[in-house]
């Protein structure tokens, strides 16, 4: 059983990718799959012409924390899902001022690097479905990429995300999803959780919090909680014992609604790396 | 030395502000001021007619923990102010599920109840300038009033507010002020804080916290932290001893631009108690 981890830079996904799928292996590819919908629908086609497992690796969800919330959610605890809020956001260190962050030949930005994980994570959240309208406000840098950005989707139900992205600031990054019954937080660092909580309330409530705690690590990683990279490639493993080409979890579907909310938030933002026509969204 | 503290219900404010500035007293006013732009501009040009003090009772803004926030900001450590972020959101409790809060008879709603205290940090952040575009999401209550709002507010510069307010959801209520060289957090509950944090980062830095303890209460509140309402006491009495008209840290000017985001914000949620015409603000 073979799979090729494609854990190149974003903007070598698509044609990496496609060579894979072509000389017929399987691949985990890692977020975001390529740099716009029309490339990932691309990858989506060869994989199914080929009858081969594709996935973006989109480790958060399969923390044992986000299954945990998922499975809640599920069960009806926090009733209809209505509000899904989300922040990845870091002041990128001054080591990191050129190069692949901010270099758009190298695929960079906020969205690109860390806003994917809020919007895979509302995507998630309210079933897979497709936002009817995107807003998005931010800043760019001298380089062309967006450093920054603070994005409100709509659903076909009034549900609402509330989004932020920023490689610029740092800002707490938890996600709050909630519902008509009740609220469930991811605290800080929401995309590779180890606790799941309620969220404090106002009048003197105290959150309650669980802890998921991760395997020791064997080797120092270079960002937090890189043990929870197992869970994800569990999932995979799973995915090809049963001959299955795509997850449940992280159906391709999904990657490509991730891929057009991006690729809008971008636009809006005035990023624009590949355009494929009007938006597909309603106007604001 | 005499000064009235109008406490009464939303809807009351305007009316009986003119009687006590008519009978030549000045005011400390709950907030909201009033209950829309036009009814604000009435009290304040009342207010300037008879010679007399009027401030809109926005604790929030004399606390320790904020004059700190404000002083660091005017001192440079944060650099250029480019990004707001705040969350007044409860989800409120059965027993307050009429009354009040949900009735438009008593000006009820998440905006004026709670999202007012996002709207005026923001205002107060970005130093009492105009948003120039205002764009709402969000939901109402069979009642008619809004329940929750995600807002975005964009400035002149390109300066960005995120704000988001519920009476029907559990949210942490913090507050954070990202600029260009630093951020800044007032921890939950933002409006009445007793600390001053920088957040935590991403790559394993730790976010660092300074305390503001309060005066010990000689009696239970019914919220939050109310010993801090000495704060706002004691600017009014200083504004007063010293023959002032207005507050700089509150001031008339700002009350009315948190009351017209306020309005624009209703009004794009559906909610209409008072209506001025066509939006003051750019078209999203």
């Amino acid at each position: 059983m073979e799979v090729v981890y494609l854990g190149t830079i974003h903007v070598t996904h698509h044609s990496i990718a496609l060579k894979v799928l072509e000389a017929g292996k399987p691949i985990l590819c890692e977020k975001p799959m390529t740099m716009c919908p029309a490339h990932t629908k691309e990858l989506i086609a060869a994989a199914n012409r080929k009858n081969l497992f594709l996935m973006e690796a989109t480790w958060m969800r399969f923390f044992p924390a986000v299954v945990e919330m998922r499975r809640m959610i599920a069960d009806g605890l926090i009733g209809e899902v209505r509000f899904v809020r989300a922040t990845f956001s870091f002041r990128r260190p001054p080591e990191r001022a050129k190069g692949r962050l901010t270099d758009p030949a190298l695929g960079g930005g906020a969205i690109l690097d860390v806003g994917m994980y809020t919007i895979s994570l509302a995507t998630m959240l309210f079933g897979g479905q497709r936002p009817i309208r995107v807003y998005a406000q931010g800043s760019t840098l001298p380089t062309g990429v967006d450093d920054f950005a603070a994005i409100t989707l709509t659903y076909k139900n009034g549900e609402i995300a509330q989004l932020t992205c920023s490689i610029s600031y740092d800002l707490t990054c938890d996600a709050v999803v909630c519902g008509t019954k009740g609220d469930l937080r991811l605290p800080h660092p929401f995309w590779c959780p180890t606790k799941l909580e309620t969220p404090q309330g106002v009048y003197e409530r105290e959150g309650v919090s669980r802890e998921f705690p991760l395997p020791e690590p064997y080797l120092p990683g270079n960002y937090p909680n890189p043990t929870g990279l197992r869970y994800e490639a569990e999932e995979v493993y799973d995915c090809l014992r049963k001959g299955k080409k795509q997850s449940d979890i992280m159906p391709l579907g999904e990657s490509l609604i991730v891929a057009e909310i991006a690729e809008e938030v971008m636009k809006q933002l005035g990023v624009v790396y590949y355009t494929t026509g009007s938006s597909i969204f309603q106007p604001n």
